[in-house]
């Protein structure tokens, strides 16, 4: 079959990544009580605030793993296309477990469909990464990491955490989502040299 | 009249998908009833969840398509940008009826709204892939089909499952939305090569 | 000054027809009352499917113009941006004029708002093609229409158009915006050669 | 570590700018008093008009700013890509922002969140040429401005309209909104050349 061009995924990608980042605003709507002091409005909505930023942060952290990986790529296969599709399924329902986690935290099926999805997500780049390695779809100068635990553990590392949030979610939900914070606490360490 | 890039037509198409797939998750807005399981919301809500994933396998399908069709454009004319708009307006208005089959899933109208625009969506692609060979728009390595009646059906394989959907819609509402489930199963068949 | 590149003027204007052309579908949501039947709720709600059709051909047609304006630019200046900028704000704000002709139709300032804002946008159109030719940063291929009225008249279409249905809004609101239709079916006659 | 394009990441940063830019539409939603004259429904809501107004210009200064920026990018890094990230972070909650301001306008605490989301958006964007310049990552026919208060005031102008906006903010809201249109005005002088 005829190999797809990379770029048009990447810009489709790049178009939901966008509106699902910036669909996370609107559920910040303030409720509008115009005799109202903000300050007291923000303080009382605040775990809305907590989720959201958290979100950014992860789907965030998820763009640039997913820009690094398509980088490497020379082009698509229907393979590759339908684990993309699988990617996007979990980034566009995001907005939504967002404002699961925002509004009802402190319950644990929230925290688990929030980091599921998000776990899931890491998962589809590590087939596509995997996919395109095996059928030679990768750029003659993509970096080749070594076979073993450490290289495994680097690009399951969103997986991981989501593994680990949904363990926690159980015994403490607030605990559950800040673990995401440690992913992006990473970077340095992933991208180092 | 000169003959328009296909980039920008992909971006612009591109942008419309990208949106309206994420807008899908819109609709599954759980009411904000703090003392609730969310378990419980849910599973008053499935119908929306159902209509939201095959929705969304829908449009991926028709996206997987429609990239498919335009990577063999050498350049675009005003019937192909027409025939393109006409696919816009049916992918723009399917956020809407997707919300339709979820809240009034048990009426056929609901399902004739939803397959038609989407079959609609399929007929337009087919009809720029039509014109495209017949005017000459292709690139030279773009794959000859044999013409006949297997290629035909290959192209409007959209279009029939709507046509079936439609008919089953007066039959049995939630068979005739299943049935796009098998347009996503088709995958491996028809790129098999 | 430098000169800006084209590519990333058209993705973002891209962008934001996109948003634009997707969010009208937005105003076309149902009330949520379960027992009631789709066509009867549809048809009480016929206006909004009205304007939701025609701003959707009016934001079509005018995403044709800019895609041939822009086709045949060399570069960009600041005085093309901020002319752009200008047609993002008409184009950005067409999804609440368009929700106010569904809602207020019957109101002659209604319509003068719709017609207006598209109005402005094809001239911000015309005075980045006019800016562009007198400026040379066109593309040495791109046509030269012969100066005159009849050129005048086709890059100005919309304009006029805008202008009649603002004039014909303190006569009959309906025909008013129906007026929008005639651009549309104008194409053949402009990209005719 | 692997240079990243600087392509993904112009289209992505434009995706969120111009999904932002056309969520700021949804907050002008008109109350559904069919009864009502719309003249008198704007004129009750000219708040939300004004904030709206300015905030497109805001954002569209911003863009033009940062299209100038990445116009002259070579490559990009991690420390790039995670300011350009800090970067959208405050784009994507200008609609939230804005409508702060329209509805609570009176309030210093909106206006200090509004401002100051701009400010650190436009010393996002300061620090991303700093940091290229420093590591060689501009290309060659990049502009080299002569180092000193002029050239840091011109880079930082929108830093400043935000700490000016923020000192108002405590004595005139409405003067400390409209501090942004200054801005917006600057142009010509800053691209004079």
């Amino acid at each position: 079959m005829k190999t797809f061009d990379v770029g048009r995924l990447a810009a489709f990608t790049d178009g939901v990544f966008a509106i699902a980042i910036t669909l996370l605003v609107l559920d910040l709507d303030l409720p509008d009580v115009s005799g109202k002091a903000i300050g007291e409005l923000i303080q009382a909505d605040l775990p809305k605030f907590y989720s959201w930023l958290i979100s950014f942060l992860a789907l965030g952290t998820l763009w640039l793993h997913h820009h690094y990986i398509v980088a490497h790529l020379r082009c698509t296969d229907i393979t590759i296309l339908l684990l993309n599709l699988a990617l996007l399924l979990f980034i566009s329902v995001t907005p939504w477990t967002t404002s699961l986690i925002g509004a009802y935290g402190d319950q644990s099926i929230a925290v688990v469909l929030f980091s599921g999805c998000l776990g899931l997500a890491w998962l589809s780049i590590a087939l596509i990464g995997l996919h395109a390695r095996k059928h030679g779809l990768l750029l003659a100068d993509a970096p080749k990491p070594e076979p073993g635990l450490m290289a495994t553990l680097v690009t399951l590392r969103g997986t991981l955490i989501a593994v680990l949030s949904i363990g926690f979610a159980h015994v403490d939900t607030t605990w559950a989502v800040l673990v995401w914070v440690l992913l992006f606490v990473m970077h340095p360490f992933v991208y180092r040299n």
